[in-house]
């Protein structure tokens, strides 16, 4: 675990502190997980910052650094006489707090890390993948178990309940964001919220989810139609899980998230529905659901084995109904490992 | 509803705009509470940017602004000729955005206002407390419903599960924080996760809970005894009770939040059991679980009518057990309404 450490050691001036104020990347680097912390990072020494409320829960968690309970953290970071100057956070430290750090440290020069934690995040270690393919499992168990339940009549905030229980009884910590489950029309809307609409026959029933575990995310989308599938909604599933297979097989090691979302697209554009996908083609997952790589027809960047992403092309028919397929998978040498294997058919249920 | 704008409009200078970026802030001034939103604040004029994902949810949600439809919020935001200023929130503006937008806007001067949006929301108006009450009435029913299902040899997850499952039954829109469920031992830290321990006679189980409706939140605070009350726990308990009644007392609009804090601990010193109590008395709810105004020894702030805020003075004596009492209230002109109405006598269950 210390690589996490050394590796960000590596990527600021000897010179400089490096100060560590947002929870998640603290959580990556020294695995405290509490809401009050800051790490202090030199080129030999790794110091978390935390208040007397977390004693036991740092002492618990905590690998490799030492950890100092104070009730000032800033100040107490700030009072090592080391360094000339501090490197932050700049996406994530606020203007109030940079003033206060000037104010208790005025003779130090204060610079924004050139290279970000999140960029040490992007490529995950097995004990990572681990997790993630654990919520993974369990997020596709709980809809294998649900989806021989949902009935007509019932409503998208019942299903969405159900499911979220259902993964929280097969282990999962929480919810990894609100569950989208959108039936009929509902269903045309990318980001839709569960409300009292009752399913009847006709409808498309769309579910996004994903289960939470020891603060990692999965995420998946399955499309499903209540009563026997029309001929529009056969062409528009078969479309949309088309574009996501393409994409799929394009993932490998050395990629570029461009050519990846050009496969998606192209696919749609052959089949005629290019114009109804309007949303991003994925992003990465970890200990935040939606974190680097972000793929899109104009990101350069280039895929890497250990990298944990969707796939989730989408079409979306005003009015009418719309359907998303994804999967969370990994990238490997020679291509990539689906963690949210479950059926690609258009299933009829209800 | 335009009071909250036109309040806002009072705190900074004319020639200035207010830019606002906190997602709870603009949720409180505007209505709008997607995750993308920048509100812009004139003297005469309010709009909100944000987009094309949220297009419907704008529509529906906003009161009191201009929509504008945007890729790029911030450049939209600062594109405005007419301010020579801008006030942006020092609290919550990062480093990167507050750069961003200087570079986006070099002519412009940049101040981080003097009045926080927040010190706004500390008075409730009465729709928010129909919400709060609400959320606060779902909570003690759901304690009610559980209380008698409780047994020895149930985990403090299970306990946790259940009483979060009535909540979201009862009308919840989710739960307002996670859960603390203490038994035994485990009751003596103030804020203790749920674990699989189970139920024996003798223990403590402390309960601190709430729900969240449309955006606000309830928090309350119950401590059983599983079994037959010993000598030392009723001890404790009527202590912590005692000191609860005594500081919710003396609450009322004009009262400093000092003079509440002292009176809970005068009543702690009298029994004995003062240096067992050691974090702060009670936060604001609203918006947001924990704001202001914080309750402390060192607090000049005053109480005003229509703020709601905790009372929750507790006792723990380490590796035997510790007890809280917590209400949710609202500050009247002479005195309070408690909104998590619910026994204060020590129950025996299980």
């Amino acid at each position: 675990m210390s690589s996490r450490i050394q590796r960000l050691q590596q990527l600021f001036p000897s010179e400089f502190t490096f100060v560590v104020t947002n929870p998640i990347n603290i959580r990556y680097l020294c695995g405290y997980s509490g809401s009050n912390g800051v790490l202090r990072v030199t080129q030999s020494t790794a110091t978390l910052y935390t208040d007397a409320r977390y004693e036991i829960q740092s002492a618990t968690e905590c690998f490799d650094v030492e950890v100092v309970i104070t009730s000032d953290l800033l100040k107490s970071a700030l009072s090592h006489p080391s360094a000339v100057g501090v490197v932050f956070e700049s996406a994530h430290l606020t203007h109030a707090l940079l003033s206060r750090m000037q104010s208790l440290a005025p003779d130090r020069t204060f610079a924004p890390s050139a290279i970000t934690v999140e960029s040490l995040r992007v490529i995950k270690d097995a004990s990572e993948i681990e997790l993630i393919a654990q919520a993974c499992k369990i997020s596709t168990q709980a809809l294998e178990i649900l989806i021989p339940m949902v009935r007509v009549g019932m409503t998208e905030r019942e299903i969405s309940r159900m499911l979220e229980r259902k993964m929280v009884d097969l282990g999962a910590d929480e919810v990894a964001f609100e569950t989208i489950v959108a039936s009929g029309p509902n269903s045309a809307i990318p980001h839709h919220q569960p409300t009292g609409r009752a399913l009847i026959t006709g409808d498309f029933l769309k579910i996004d989810f994903g289960a939470k575990l020891r603060g990692y995310h999965s995420d998946c989308t399955r499309t499903f139609v209540v009563g026997p599938a029309q001929q529009w909604q056969q062409e528009l599933y078969q479309a949309v899980a088309a574009a996501q297979a393409q994409a799929r097989d394009l993932v490998k090691h050395g990629v570029s998230c461009e050519a990846v979302t050009n496969g998606a697209s192209e696919s749609l554009s052959a089949s005629g529905y290019a114009e109804f996908f309007r949303h991003g083609l994925g992003h990465g997952v970890g200990l935040v659901i939606h974190e680097d790589p972000f793929l899109s027809a104009t990101s350069s960047t280039t895929l890497m084995a250990g990298t944990v992403l969707t796939i989730e092309p989408g079409a979306y028919l005003a009015n009418r109904g719309g359907v998303r397929v994804e999967d969370t998978i990994v990238v490997t040498e020679s291509g990539y490992q689906n963690l949210t294997e479950y059926s690609y058919d258009l299933q009829e249920i209800g």
